[in-house]
């Protein structure tokens, strides 16, 4: 999109009833958008309890230690942000501070430590996500955002056959609401390759799709083959792990809708049609 | 309670299926425990609903200003949790900085600024809250917290409606859950008079009340008088609005079902009663 039309776009979005946008990249929402979106996620954790999947409600930060085990901080300290206590000196060093969760399924991860699987395990989580960025635009590209997610631990079949069928599943959706989509093979737009060693770009990049509504994309299915698998030992039929996951960027899917089919939720397609 | 029994309690605590305890004060939950605390928020929200409230999902921070107008950081610099983003030196000067939500009805008063109200508003609000302490516990002092609240902004009649009629509601739901609660009154437990402006303590300190179930606060009335009114400049009969509210703790509410039916949720009773 053009950066004219982008702004303009961003000031229509602005105007939106029931979303209340604060300068700092943070959006409040209320009313029948808050409506709407509340509505969508719980189809959304039907269509996962349907997989059989667990609901976690995480912490808001990362758990000590998952970080650095996972490399966030070497691979996206741009987009990391920290909570920190003001009081006892926390603001100047690292002790007491905690990174403010970046991908909801950061959490599962860690829960399954040393596991041996028998079956794949599927989780579903919901999380508040912080990512900093040069500048922010309301519902596409906030601070702090709602990301759903559907993860799936297993055999590299059971998560390449998870992936196939969510992809389906939630393409189908789309094409309920009305909203237009196409699937694209995605680099992670949060990599940045001047900082990140180059194992990790091997290992996660090739296997991302998005679903993408002009260019905003709204869902990404990624492979992570056995990345975590191998971080948090965790093992089925003797091989570490593979794990994959979809997610949802809540926000980003009222802006295709509103989009899609103007500013009242209550003239979009109900999402209790979704299961 | 004593430090002894206290300790064996958090221990106790600790193993409650479903509650994941981190060493950060923050906890994660899933399984039947995560699913009471959803019903148990469901019929809170219902009960704000009986009552016309606006439901409000809240940006993650304070929006920018919010805190300082407030007097927040003043009084209560050893509880306040900024995100700090890592990049741009961010880390160690105080831009780009913000105030992670320290009690939810914060976000309400801003919203009405310059508002000339002719009836009451009451508004609901579900926010993660943050208090950072020198130790926690699980569900009970947690650096990161669930807290429901309702709000209402309106004249000092209105107000004092409000508090009387919710205060008599909660207990009510108290004993249908079979949670002993007393009312106590209460100054603010977060209130640190070494720090704080004694006008802060004028007209917060004096009207706070709180159900406590043993020593613990799962619940407060909190009557702010023409606190916020004034800072907002919210107006009803052509007088700064009074405002007050009810906040649930809900970690804490879980806490007190376990201590008084034990570990297992299923065997509670069930929060669909409430309304």
């Amino acid at each position: 999109m053009p950066d004219l039309v982008r702004a303009a776009d961003a000031r229509a979005v602005m105007a939106v009833p029931g979303l209340h946008w604060h300068d700092n990249g943070q959006a409040t929402l209320s009313g029948p958008l808050l409506g709407y979106m509340t509505r969508l996620d719980e189809a959304i954790l039907r269509g996962a309890t349907g997989l059989d999947a667990v609901a976690l409600r995480p912490s808001p930060c990362l758990p000590p230690g998952v970080p650095e085990r996972c490399g966030y901080l070497d691979s996206f300290p741009h987009h990391a942000t920290m909570a920190t206590p003001m009081a006892s000196g926390a603001a100047r060093n690292s002790e007491g501070r905690a990174l403010l969760t970046p991908a909801a399924c950061y959490h599962v991860y860690p829960l399954l430590e040393g596991a041996r699987l028998v079956v794949p395990a599927v989780y579903t989580i919901r999380a508040t996500c912080f990512r900093h960025e040069e500048c922010f635009l309301p519902l596409e590209r906030q601070w702090a955002f709602t990301m759903r997610e559907i993860v799936c631990v297993g055999s590299n079949e059971d998560v390449a056959r998870f992936l196939e069928t969510t992809r389906a599943t939630v393409s189908g959706w789309c094409q309920m609401l009305g909203i237009r989509v196409a699937a694209r093979q995605a680099t992670d737009p949060f990599f940045d390759p001047k900082s990140s060693p180059g194992w990790l770009m091997q290992r996660l990049l090739p296997l991302k799709t998005e679903l993408v509504s002009g260019d905003l994309a709204i869902s990404s299915f990624n492979a992570h083959q056995s990345y975590f698998g191998d971080i948090f030992d965790i093992q089925q039929g003797g091989c570490s792990a593979w794990t994959g996951c979809v997610a949802f960027g809540l926000e980003r899917w009222l802006l295709a809708l509103i989009r899609q089919h103007g500013r009242e939720p209550g003239r979009w397609p109900a999402p209790e049609a979704l299961i």
